[in-house]
């Protein structure tokens, strides 16, 4: 078993927010990350397949395939734009680093073969940063 | 003539936008930086500060003072907010990376002695970055 | 289950020296890092912390609670320091990059919720780095 | 159970290809990376060791006897080669960043105690990486 | 006058070698860098152009453009090659990190307005890089 | 005219004092930079040379006299050492950044033909780093 690893970015803008709590109570819980008019980020995206080497190729699975599958999956989705307001991922769920980084991993999980397990890691900052593999 | 640096970070929203033309202008010209929701960056700011060695202390000037400097006059005031909405710097003032350095560097100008020259550097992601010297 | 991790970083001096061995012998199993003057390095250190979210703020734990731990329980203890002659944790035990990375853990362990799993890593310098987990 | 981890790089060239292929087939399945002239790259690569804490001198084994166990079986091996051409551990295997790292592993496997437990993570390039545990 | 500057990358093979000398001469002079099967990197270059603001878009150049040319003009030429080989720019030049900082600037200076100055950095490695502003 | 540039690291242990000055005024002064028991860094120097390109070998000077000297003039004398204690460059000087990255300069400009141009510059931390070109 063999593990091959991707790195991706996306430049998007967020805030900390559930519709459901008063302004008051977003800030308290959320502090400045719940800034009204928006702050954000270059996330940095880390996607892990881990498999068996196909013995022809020595590889566990194609590196280009994957490289296309997060542009189409993620960062299409993502760069550029207002997780908030612009993302459906994210109406039902406040955009933080953990829900981010759950959400990619189902979008790729859907797409990549299921004898691969998967890992995502996504740095909100140099400093912050989460970790997946899904269960 | 030594140089000391220090470097900072913040977490910003901005769009590159002109209220003066149409969005399909802007759109036309700044590309996907102009999305209307705005999206955001980890800025990393880079602040040099070069004069003559104090020989009692052995320093150009005292770091911790740069570093609240910077603190006040830049991060206070850009982090965790919405460069376009919340900044007065940039009611008049497209938030490019190369205004967004001028204008860090008027702000730390104004409250450095000026026997001391100062340049800044400001990275919008790892791939794109500018510098300012004034003049 | 989704992992934080928060990067934080001390600079300290230390050697690596046991009391009950001579100068020699020490200088025989730790080389140039058991120098009687001490080195220095700048410490980086990650703390990971695993759990399931919490389904209201879509959060592991606090982020700012875990900064704010971090700062308390290793930081304001270690940096600026000599570990071999400031700190009571190393009274007994030689300062490895393994040792402190074993008691950081210890230390954060016990203040942070039974329910949450926590992994440190510590990197002594860019091409030296520890990890413990516990157990 | 305590983890150490060491950093070394070599610089080689490679193509990806298999010689039983025609030059068509190599191109349509390893793309660019089958250019026959061939590339190449600054390998990074991660050495883990775990194992137990000697409760003597504090250390899982010798950070030094690592080091130079990493520059003896890889670095003197691999850097400023062509890893096709030059070195032998590639006649029979394509060096797929995938088979590097699985072949670093079996060459230091050899050489640490059994009771360690080994890890290999090799960096390509900055956006892609590969690790391997064994088994 | 504000600088912007934009990074890339390339992967390649090279040797240092001058065919109008001995392969021990070469030896000699270049050391291990001219093994004749040869090695590679992964170069990463920044380009910095400096000018005035633009005061209407608050831009120095049109940043996609000079990704674009970045991209035309070197790294389709220099990616996954052999610069000995395959390039012709070193066709009567040795491929030194100083000869290629130089290649390349002659050629982005050919395509940015006369009233832009232009410098460009080439990173070997991370520990060797060069500098070049012509002239 | 070329610049090349090659990076090193050193680890030690320091404090800034002056000897003249009493444990009070040092502490007011330079605040935890100067506890008694020292504290420490990784060093991170980089040396720029600039000259004209040697024709026949493209090169500014020999990268490899370059890396040679950087370790015989810095490198053996100031890795895993205490600087004030250890090293006689800082008997009359307070190892300030500043300090130490003018005396490197001053060491290898010595060495280095004069032809040539030098710069230093010191990363005392990635945050804090300063530069120096003589004169």
């Amino acid at each position: 078993m063999v593990t091959i690893a991707r790195k991706a970015e996306f430049n998007a803008a967020h805030r900390l927010y559930r519709a459901d709590w008063t302004e008051e109570k977003n800030r308290q819980v959320f502090g400045k990350c719940s800034h009204p008019n928006y702050h954000g980020h270059n996330y940095t995206l880390i996607v892990k397949v881990t498999g068996e080497l196909d013995q022809e190729t020595g590889c566990v699975m194609d590196l280009k395939r994957l490289k296309d599958l997060i542009g189409e999956e993620v960062v299409e989705r993502y760069d550029h734009k207002n997780l908030n307001l612009d993302v459906p991922d994210f109406e039902d769920r406040n955009p933080t680093a953990e829900n981010i980084v759950v959400l990619i991993w189902e979008r790729l999980r859907a797409n990549i073969p299921a004898h691969l397990s998967l890992k995502t890691v996504l740095y909100e900052t140099e400093r912050n940063f989460v970790e997946y593999s899904g269960g």
